[in-house]
């Protein structure tokens, strides 16, 4: 017998590691917070003795949600705005109500709100950008979720930064706070190709590489971002990446929803990574990302949630259903994105994204225990013929029970274990009312 | 001092009808299963006494949603065979096991699940084509659920009717025993232009007007169906329904991803219904309804989530907010279809359809109260700045709380009140375990 911190007993793990496996009747082993072993029930109780067991009769355990793409702390304007195109939401609504309102408690209340909603959805780990990166930190690392918060590089002042150089600096600053953090890590967070001098951009492509730091990106999310570069570099803005030499591993390229042939090849042989995020794309009509060409050419493609104020919510499971569904429309072929691949991208390919691999993404030996576990037993996902078809197509978030981080229950029979729900409701109606105002 | 049944005091009150209306700290009183007021909060209980009193002190009350073209049976089916093309979908799995599994006991328990899915969700009535539709009428009826039955004709044999004319016979022996029935309804349902002939088209064509009842159709679902009719007819499918003159205010087109700019004119000069079934269209890769084109020329178009075999499921919830998105990237213009006009497509534009707008499908005085509550008070839809905004783009199914057709309460705290869930439930995985095998 070996001793383990605890085990679990589940009808269904779907493990993304190695592809389209589910195990039923099968049990995982949790030591240290990391996965020790994944094995049938029947043998697993002779195996293994825990201080906690816990039973899933009815659910399928998956690795957690990595949401690679967000501004958490934008879930305070929820529903501020709605139905306009990018350009009018962002000059004309978002980046007035910043201007007015963001500030360091702003933010630590908005991502309180968004990481509780997060960890109740079965998201267990988000990769976010927006200013105060270091109030975003704080606020993951007591919730204890898993985090790489953005270190926002943009040409414009605000609250948080005057300059460029000024974000940069706060930003390594940060970055050298969060060194010796496992769960909160950093990327540098250069806010879009028209909003980030050469200058700057020059510099992160060094650090980066120095410092070993992702680089996380808004790229040709809308056709109006293209033409514009044209005009005014003649260049679109890929070329411009690619010729500051930030075509790397290191890039997660956000949305990317205007894509020629040519540039596609160029992402798969830089290895680049691309962060899909199709209902705030659908909802700005910002285009269509061409996610089965870049699967197809063997890009590492993400999801992400973006923001609360351009979706309307940061539900994983719901984004990994319209990113299956869309994909298929798009490709005109409805073999294009099964069920299991929009759950690899939901999850494996977001820690890849990340550098985190290593950690999290899959349940495989020695990963950290980062999953959810969801409940099928329910009127809308009966009967039961393949459980990860069930979550992709059929399941809501509300379905989602349990969550663990490095082996730590974070929502336990859909309860937060670190986080006090009513008091960040509570927040959350506060400044509702200063913002209506 | 009037008496009343039933008083609703609500947060907010969502009618529909009048267009883009929010009511806050309103209440609406109920009498004889339907609408008597829709008044302030303040003033309500000065005004009416009631039996029973009801407060929804966190929640949006909505019209129930109407689900405007389903196959309510085949929940039974849901997850059999994913990510597959219409027709392989349907010649290699959905059809076989229908022919080995449907028959009344199939239809029963099928319908017993779609319903107490469609109930919890918040759906309130629902416009159904398949086989053993005096079933399908028995379960909705027992339930307490609005419905439209479909009295299917198609050219094959099945379980049910061997020909076309024992379908048409069957289907007019279940309108005539519903004559007398308010909650229950009856629509002629040939299945598809490619599944059914001229002849059968022309006597439905007569039996409609004479009878008054709809005509509920699969058209232009692909471009496969186009291609084999331009062969098979040298005809558009469309065209051919024209020169059958079918195309009236009775007919509902079902899918129509496939039109041009003079169907479109056709369409509504014809006052023809469009269903548009977005979530179903997406995972068959079958194209896109032009939702955009179609509003703006005044076609009157309603939503279906179709089977759940091909959606996976019965949210109409979730089929309104993929329909809001999709139709922004369609139009490629984020303002194309606002949360109202999506909210309206949902419920109103369905009860249009079905020609039962007198009855259902807003909150107006002497309609039916045919409604859902939807409780906005948590995490993923917290703060609210809009809550149609918030209903149509953050909130989950899971937040409908309680539901009432003609003015009974079917769900009550999230419970149903006429149905057996565990005995569906349990039946849904006997089901499961003979299909299986």
């Amino acid at each position: 017998m070996l001793n383990v911190d605890t085990l679990i007993h589940a009808r269904w793990i779907a493990p993304v590691e190695p592809d389209n496996v589910v195990h039923e009747h099968h049990s995982m082993a949790i030591r240290d917070g990391r996965i020790v072993e994944i094995l049938p029930t029947a043998s697993a109780s002779e195996r293994y003795r825990a201080n906690e067991t816990v039973n899933l009769d009815h659910h399928v355990l998956i690795p957690g949600f990595i949401n690679a793409h967000t501004h958490a702390a934008m879930s305070l304007f929820r529903g501020l705005a709605d139905d306009l195109p990018l350009m009018d939401w962002l000059n004309h609504h978002i980046w007035p109500a910043e201007g007015k309102w963001v500030g360091a408690e702003f933010v630590q209340d908005g991502t309180a709100l968004a990481v509780a909603e997060m960890l109740k959805g079965g998201t267990t780990c988000f990769n976010d950008m927006y200013f105060f990166p270091d109030d975003t930190a704080r606020v993951a690392a007591e919730a204890g979720i898993r985090a790489s918060v953005g270190l926002i590089i943009i040409d414009f002042p605000s609250a948080w930064a005057q300059t460029a150089d000024e974000y940069l600096h706060k930003g390594l600053k940060l970055h050298d706070d969060l060194r010796n953090n496992d769960l909160v890590t950093t990327a540098f967070a250069p806010h879009a190709p028209y909003t980030v001098a050469d200058g700057p951009l020059e510099k992160i492509r060094t650090l980066s590489d120095e410092l070993d730091i992702p680089v996380h990106m808004h790229v040709h999310e809308t056709e109006h971002e293209v033409e514009e570069a044209m005009a005014r570099h003649s260049k679109r803005p890929l070329e411009r990446l690619a010729n500051l030499d930030l075509l790397t591993p290191r890039l997660m390229a956000v949305h990317m929803t205007q894509l020629l042939v040519g540039e596609i090849d160029s992402l798969a042989q830089a290895n680049v990574n691309v962060v899909h995020c199709p209902e705030s794309n659908l909802k700005l009509a910002s285009g269509y990302c061409p996610v089965h060409e870049l699967l197809r050419k063997g890009v590492n493609v993400a999801l992400g949630t973006d923001g609360a104020a351009s979706n309307n919510d940061l539900d994983m499971l719901g984004e990994m259903r319209t990113a299956a569904l869309l994909a298929k429309a798009v490709a005109r072929d409805a073999t294009a994105l099964p069920a299991h691949t929009a759950l690899r991208m939901a999850t494996l390919n977001g820690a890849k994204a990340l550098g985190l691999d290593a950690r999290t993404g899959s349940l495989a030996p020695n990963k950290y225990a980062d999953m959810a576990a969801v409940d099928l037993s329910g009127l809308g996902t009966q009967p039961v013929y393949d459980p990860v078809s069930q979550i992709v197509y059929a399941a809501g978030r509300n379905l989602v029970t349990d969550v663990w981080v490095a082996g730590k229950q974070l929502v336990k029979n859909r309860q937060l274990t670190t986080l006090d729900e009513a008091a960040i409701l509570k927040k959350a109606q506060t400044w509702r009312d200063r913002i209506r105002q």
